[in-house]
């Protein structure tokens, strides 16, 4: 259940074979490599170099190892910038985004596309046989600085096709999206161009629409390399590596394409970008938000099998401040996402590279070839393996989770505090810090094993989606907001929550924002948006200005204002509660996971953590005990 | 004295009828249409359809309500747009401003002028003799979305001619400008750019001129449309929209060519956008800023005959944030344009569209058809209008207000905290807190009528404004940096305060800004600029560093340094008192204002405010009382 | 001793003389001019104009002052832009750099080379032999407006021509830059392209060189001016003039190349620009940062011989925010330089210019022609110079500073609050505010002279400036991230202190960086920065959660944590203390120096200052006394 990313082209052969060695005492069972070598494996165009990945991957396998070998389309070679045309995308001031790093190429270039392709059959029909090669990755980190969405010539003609095979006739898409509003409508597909650089801003469909198309084309490109994969290694996995706090395409439907959906977990560097204020910045700067890995680990095990392809192993590069983890910070990630379900989990990267924009980014091993704090934490992973069984976790919480609705509001956000994102991960963790196991699901995915379901920002409610809510027996936490868009991003027939009215009756009369705090209610307060409603019911919750906050219409709950932190936490301790599930007031910084026939405790604080009263056993703990230090964990047996 | 916006193309033709007869019933004397429906006239180019216009006039005609019939040049379609070269603009980063929202035209594009004038005259032929359509509005919104300024080649060229116009001779120009600085001499007018994308900063006065053409370009554009409107509607008021907080081009010499200025009055959304501090924010977040409406009322009437064509219904979609307003608010608004002389007021819009950009922008009616908020507020005016008579108010309170002046601070700020239009805002709330009325008025306009003058921030005094100054009896009042440039925004003959020194004798040795606290002076403190003068005068103010702050000459006050609000006020009331104006201490948040036979007080606090002593009646009110509720407005016989 | 700035080419030739006859009673011994005048010198293609140019200079002579005269190419007309293709430079976004201010040019544009030389050697030519102009400027502060680093093909091609000079292979840069990394490797020198708008960062390796190959651009552009000049001028000085807080170029390599290097002094614009905190900023307002200037003139003596040429002479006009200075400041700054060893100072300008970008900015006499407050504080500056001797003031302190290692943590800050020229400015102020002397110096320079040697944040050691660390005698404190890079900007064979390690026992195994405030250590605390390090050493500091902040061995002190200012000056007190060397804990905002026989005090703070016990005689000083008031100076015999 560990493997390790490897770059075997940074270093001298001399080494491999003691790299390869360590790497299977230290329990690691494979080796991901190869995703950014193009340049190396076609030096000159069309003449191929894999004398040294031959060699690399039969050292690994030698030493018993496996492989995942990635497709190098991250990184095409300078000589192909050159001289294919059409390669480059363009960014939303339309400027083109050139050669010099990695990620230099359109997803709608039809030129790059065929020499992605061109690339891929080659390692295919070399690798696809090979039995060291078990697994396969596409390209690396889909959309990573910002590349999802490309506003080149190509992109504008991919998304007139998109949008002609979607709406058929132009008549369609000019009332799909309201062109009738300022003019806008459109004669012919031919007519469209990309939402940006327009005056003001452009209509909100519109770059519904083009989020949707570069989501897609994103999926394409995937499909494009896995199936010539596919035809070749029929036995491989297949996986790509998603990241954190990255929302631009579906990973939903990524999800459906591979079979492992493998992601990027770097809890401090993610902390560090994060909008959370700075006093918990400060608070957890060497740990991480505790529940940033948990809400992935939870939203990419609702995309299908999943694992963890790169770790963070120790302070990184790329954040605007990159402090060092707590001792024990990489044992408990490592184990935290087993806990969850991972199949694996891999540090990146295997040595820290002394040259180039990585080389202030932690490895296992430094420079100089002598281990890195992180190394003796794997191994200290790699003792507690034997204990974990395959026994899947089972949560009866899930919460709905949907990359539509986030566009909708990321395109018109209303209110300059209002971040989906943001408003999900604080439902997520309100359910984790009462010690709950959550699964973050798709809209529309049956929800009949749940107890309670959380809906914290579903804009859109599409048919399937109240579909599986009506289905399920669940108590329903719904937030403010949610229902306000039909599937084109417009007010629902009948005003907000739409179709959700069939669960709760009451009509949102109009919406307002307001910067930060709205309004105190005891328990906690509002901010950001508050609803006005007409409804027979009456109201749960008011603010100290009798501001109604909170509906109950039988099992259902739905806020009228966005609940803060407290605020949030009361009321999905009560649906909890009334679901008939155990809670347990967490202290901060400390969570809970059951799986693989074992029971964690995560302590994310600065400070040690007992676990409360009628948590785990007296002793006789897998790992750790009663009091759990700073960074550290606890295991024993569910 | 009631309009609405309307837009029956975004609705079926079976609403239409019932929409006029609700308006009629609701006491709306006309209805808005027509501004941004170019490809509905013009679906293709030459082909034109106006059978549903011709509906819409005349079902609202045959309810009793007059139209107002906009151009429709805010928005051309996309075929004239791919079809005629030349027409859009470019930003200051010289990147094409493309199609997709509005205001997608350069004023300088020769071809967009004619056709400007072909879809005018179409229109003006069709409708310039209909009965119904009384008034005509010239696109709209010059200038939102900062299109005044456009940095195309067309602009360029325009500018050329315009600049040879103005100077004849080069050398005439290059001696204006200073060009002798830097090496900047021209030898023709074709070697001038524009003055974007220099290498550090370009040259004020060439900025200065370009601001000034750039605001001709919107003059005559607006001129072109209203000559051909006239030949064919001789009868018909012309009008165009301008903004609030909107200073791009001038509006005094729009003025001079529209029979009524109107303007879009959006409190809530541009208090949101403001620079006032948080607290101040907070406390108004849903009333707006007490003097933000009063302010652009009183300047627009310094224009000409005026009105209210677009007023804030509810929460809108362009701020930052967007709260909804107190109950109360949309009256409140509407009964001050009244009182401050408005000849009309017209809430924007009849009903809420429920697609594209302003989906989340209040109507009258929800996009369901069903009242919104501000319906109700709405017939209360309509029922109190029968109480107000035609008689004007008489401020007798000036306050020289300059367009020029505005743009050469902008231009050259100098201190980070020097915003001129916020200055003449806040010298403008200092009267109005002494329940002062002000006209807002240009500089050289005849000041016999006034009391008090107050001379905010002109920094440059033409001989007009200087003899009006002269020729007025009234106690005047000037801010620092008045009097500090001359006509091409250099520094005046005989240093600052130029002209005004046969006002005031002192000569402004050199100016200092400061980042925010200058000092204390007892009764208040500046803040920003400070002036440093030579003068045989003893100082009236000093702060408690002993530098001067304030001067008089006979009825004649000066700051040499920029006052805060108490500073501010203090000096107001002293020469209002000097001038015999009776003065009153108003609540926070009250405001009052006599006009139309009546007084007005209107309350913009979060609390209830009594009216002070001896302002109103015992009882016999018109509307309300003397305890006049948040949100609300007293009226009285004056 | 004393110059001044002057445009005769602003004002009618009727006032020539008469700025020439005050010139010379006011102790001024030179101007300087022509430097913007090209348009003036050539008014249209190859027709030179030079009467005005000669009468100036001639009348200047007449009234016994010298002329130093700046060759032009800081402006080139417009016509020149015009018909030289390729002359302008390209900003970081790819965009042209137009005419309209100043610096208009690329320094790797052949056609500007070629134009620079003609101009040059036109003037050269008429001038050289003139007696009275007996110094020369090479054009106009280098770099201003961000203007040295240029993103055209011109510097593109250049670029690759200086890489091939550099590597000859390609190989050879392959290796250096890490290029096996992201498949960045290249076939041929002419696949490299500049490293901005790549899609995320570029290679580091790659910033480096195009850092260096820009400040060598800078270099020869100068050189080829300077050639001309030289061969018709063999007796005149020449000069360029450098700037403040400007890192962009080398100018130790600048320095090399002049006969003096001046630079141009604004301690308030410097001051509003810098990231000081708001309450520094407040105290020293219209002082300016006590350690502005003296550190400047300490860093531009380590380049050779040097002056200020330019000394802010009242409030100026391109800061945020333009406070005047405090009464004596001129006086003030102008003695300091003298102090530190300035050939001479010179106020920049002699007359305001009351028009174009700088007609804000002061000079000695006001734009009316009357003498503004500088004035009267150079002529009591005049009064002192017969005290002064050219006797030189032995600094006893050496600061290490390394305009390579400045480039490297601008590329690759790893920590957002890592700012290179800060940190070496705290160390400076630290040693100044003991009351010592300090020469800034050039790693490798013989350091024999020194008692004490402050290495604040050398990243790249080179063999050379290891070599003089180890020859020298005195105590050395080295700071955090010190040898922390190869010349390539990697991280060094052996991990960091790489080559310090020579000096102390340790090796650093990861670094990590914080927001802000780290850790505490009873004296201070350190931030921002902190290294973890392999060492059998004790530490000599830790903070309070027990991580190592400073080490020492023998008589090297090297800190694992960047220091606050508290912390950093009891550490350079002790090292000073261990060194001999006699320390005064200063009052704040007093600076002492020694210099030209003559011991000075000045005294920054906004309250008088007295003498410290054991600084300064009782009476019989040269200037002042032991109490000086505030922006005072004291000044008394050594």
């Amino acid at each position: 259940m560990l493997g390790v990313c490897y770059y075997p082209e940074h270093w001298p052969r001399s080494l491999w074979a003691h790299d390869a060695q360590r790497m299977a005492e230290l329990g690691i069972g494979f080796a991901r490599i190869g995703e950014f070598a193009w340049a190396l494996m076609e030096p000159e165009p069309g003449q191929f170099e894999f004398g040294w990945l031959d060699d690399a991957i039969g050292t690994l396998g030698d030493a018993g190892l496996k492989v995942m070998l990635g497709t190098p389309t991250a990184t095409p070679p300078k000589w192909l910038i050159d001289s294919v045309p059409d390669v480059l995308a363009y960014d939303r001031d339309g400027r083109v985004r050139g050669f010099g790093s990695r990620r230099h190429y359109c997803f709608s270039s039809g030129n790059y596309r065929r020499e992605s392709r061109r690339i891929t059959e080659v390692l295919a029909k070399r690798y696809g046989g090979n039995g060291t090669v078990s697994m396969w990755q596409t390209d690396n980190e889909f959309g990573c600085h910002d590349t999802v969405r490309s506003y080149s010539p190509m992109a504008r003609d991919a998304f007139r096709l998109w949008l002609k095979a979607k709406y058929g006739d132009i008549g369609a898409l000019n009332e799909a999206w309201g062109n009738v509003f300022w003019s806008m409508l459109y004669r012919s597909f031919d007519e469209i161009e990309l939402p940006n650089l327009t005056v003001t801003e452009a209509n909100p469909s519109h770059w519904l629409d083009f989020y949707r198309f570069s989501s897609d084309q994103v999926i394409s490109f995937h499909r494009e390399q896995a199936a010539i994969i596919r035809e070749h290694a029929p036995d491989a996995l297949i996986t790509h590596n998603a990241m954190g706090h990255f929302t631009d395409y579906d990973h939903f439907a990524l999800g459906a394409e591979v079979d492992i959906l493998t992601w990027d977990s770097y809890p401090l560097g993610f902390l560090s970008q994060s909008r959370k204020p700075d006093g918990f910045k400060a608070e957890y700067l060497r740990q991480g938000n505790p529940d940033f890995a948990g809400f992935h680990h939870d939203l990419y095990r609702g995309c299908g099998k999943w694992a963890v392809i790169e770790q963070q192993p120790g302070p990184v590069n790329w954040a605007p401040d990159n402090p060092a983890p707590l001792p024990g910070m990489l044992k408990l990630w490592s184990l935290e996402a087993l806990a969850h379900g991972a199949e694996f989990t891999a540090p990146f990267r295997w040595r820290q590279a002394p040259f180039a924009q990585e080389q202030n980014h932690a490895g296992l091993l430094r420079p100089d070839d002598q281990p890195a704090a992180g190394y003796g934490e794997i191994a200290e992973v790699r003792d507690v393996l034997p204990a974990l069984s395959d026994a899947k976790g089972e949560a009866k919480v899930a919460l709905v989770f949907d990359y539509d609705s986030l566009w909708m509001a990321e395109i018109q956000p209303q209110g300059s505090g209002w971040h989906t994102l943001d408003i999900c991960m604080e439902w997520y963790a309100a359910a984790r810090s009462l010690g709950l196991d959550v699964d973050v699901v798709a809209p529309g995915r049956d929800l009949s094993a749940y107890d309670m379901v959380l809906v914290p920002a579903l804009l859109h409610v599409s048919q399937g989606a109240l579909d599986a809510l009506k289905a399920s027996g669940a108590r329903i936490v719904v937030g403010p907001r949610c229902g306000s868009k039909d599937e084109n991003g417009n007010v629902p027939e009948g005003l907000a929550p739409g179709r959700l009215r069939e669960l709760i009756h009451l009509t949102v009369a109009r919406s307002e924002t307001v910067p930060g705090h709205g309004g105190n209610a005891g328990v906690g307060a509002w901010h950001v948006w508050r609803d006005e409603v007409d409804t027979a019911l009456e109201p749960s919750l008011q603010d100290t200005e009798g501001r109604p906050i909170l509906y109950q219409h039988g099992r259902v709950r739905m806020f009228t204002a966005l609940p803060d932190d407290a605020l949030l936490r009361f009321v999905v301790k009560q649906a909890a509660s009334d679901a008939g599930l155990e809670v347990v007031d967490l202290p901060e910084g400390l969570r809970l996971r059951t799986g693989r026939g074992q029971r964690f405790a995560f302590n994310y604080a600065k400070m040690p953590r007992s676990l409360p009263d009628g948590v785990g056993p007296a002793d006789g703990f897998t790992v750790g005990g009663r009091m759990v230090p700073p960074g550290g964990a606890a295991v024993w047996e569910a």
